[in-house]
């Protein structure tokens, strides 16, 4: 018998999506958000994320500092698509032996994300969970993005360059309970030099980048020498280490020197860094590394 | 140190939501969903929720049945509030060891539910758990109701008459997986008798009662004799089994006749029972019972 370690995370999502009925919407499973239009100004974007004890974090990390990260996380999808965060529901999955000051550092992380973002709690719900299980949160949220700013992952087109932003690598140094989701920036970009693509390093850049590719039924070319490594890691690490939170994105060749003279003087204490090109499918490198779950 | 199981659930969520900023909506946490007021002809509802193995059902339970129940019980919420769901998004965290067709069955559960409900899946997202954890489902879902349709937890007022749809108990009997929620008579209600309030029947009504007084200010009575008691269980059971998913609502004096008269042609195959009355707060019966987490 088949189980989820066997398939693996994206043939498991794979399998799944095919079997429920879906939505037709500009945008469904598969990018950092669904989007829904509901003839509004605005699109909606609504996300859904967990973080489990033991996988995205360990219970004698700060409390505080998980709560920001499970929310940010969330907040780092919507901004993938050039979006801002307003409702967050919360829900909890807790062992019975856990401490009440726990918890309640927990939601004061929670908290800071969401002001930070000019977000709200709208709901929530908690559940026990057996003894000896580990704890699991899940966020979803809803967030909202101008109709012509929209930034999807299926629109690179062959001959655009490739842009990250920040440093990639050594989340497990600490880095992944202490990141800014790049609202900002990606708003910025949006409205400025609207990428073809965008998305965000959640899984690494090794697992990310082919993931864009696909949706945009393109390939890529990565310089690896030209990778922004954080301090202290190799290349492998900062291809595959994940929970970056940083913006991977496409531009035309057109807008490449544009974008590269604008930025610093936006964004002076951030790094813009071009990694490569958009090629052909059947001309592609192939990255090997990233996150996997059930392995 | 305090731990959640010395607090509980109630007094968790008392102290969580102080933390954290709130939605000045038309209903925060508390009401069977959020309300969000975006201006238009309708309101959006969101709802997140979740089921735990070992807790609300076991791993050797069909996993379709299970499916059917994670949608189902969204689906309920949104009822509660006279609205019906649009989209959902699902969060899996699950063990490495689970079965692919455990999960393709369980998937095939919540297609069954969203297609009865005309809704689709927008999105989700996948974890693993460490190994020997439970398996965790959350849902959250978005939902409208027409403006004047919404029916809050908050509007009984003394002299009211409490009504609750269905049979209650026996849950673990197996009903519930196997439960339909009151969507068509939440929303024939809402328009033809419009309650003063409103929710579902999820953690018994010895627990779900004294909610609904407390969000409206007032007491209750219940007459123990009149409760609509499924087959082979007691009164114990039903008041306290939790899971029934039906409708607890209140209606003024009035309406009460007219309500039970026009009931059966429109509902032939579900009963409909006054349970008894809303009165001040300090003539109110107490309730013991209904599901506890943590305990």
């Amino acid at each position: 018998m088949k189980t989820l370690r066997d398939i693996g995370e994206d043939e498991l999502i794979r399998r799944l999506i095919g079997l429920v009925p879906h939505d037709a919407g500009a945008a469904g499973p598969g990018d950092d958000c669904a989007v829904v239009d509901d003839g509004l100004p605005w699109l909606q974007l609504l996300k859904t994320d967990a973080l489990v004890a033991g996988v995205h974090f360990l219970m004698d990390s700060p409390p505080r500092a998980v709560g920001w990260k499970a929310a940010a996380r969330v907040v780092s999808d919507i901004a993938a698509m050039a979006g801002r965060p307003d409702r967050f529901l919360v829900t909890l999955a807790l062992p019975g032996s856990l401490s009440v000051l726990w918890i309640e550092d927990f939601y004061r992380g929670i908290a800071d994300c969401l002001a930070k973002y000019e977000a709200v709690l709208a709901g929530g719900e908690t559940s026990s969970v057996p003894d000896g299980s580990a704890l699991v949160i899940s966020i979803a949220a809803t967030g909202k993005v101008g109709r012509e700013d929209l930034l999807l992952r299926s629109g690179a087109k062959i001959g655009d360059h490739i842009f990250v932003t920040g440093k990639l690598g050594g989340s497990l140094q600490g880095k992944h309970l202490d990141f800014t989701p790049r609202v900002e920036e990606a708003e910025w970009l949006a409205r400025n030099f609207k990428p073809t693509a965008m998305m965000d390093l959640s899984d690494g850049l090794a697992k990310d980048l082919p993931r864009l590719a696909s949706a945009s039924h393109v390939g890529y070319r990565v310089d690896h020498n030209a990778l922004p490594i954080s301090q202290g890691c190799t290349i492998q690490q900062a291809l595959s280490d994940g929970e970056d939170f940083e913006l991977l994105f496409t531009v035309p060749q057109a807008l490449k020197s544009p974008l590269v003279d604008a930025w610093p003087d936006q964004f002076p204490f951030l790094s813009l860094t071009e990694i490569g090109a958009i090629v052909a499918h059947k001309e592609s490198d192939t990255l090997e590394g990233g996150w996997e779950h059930f392995s």
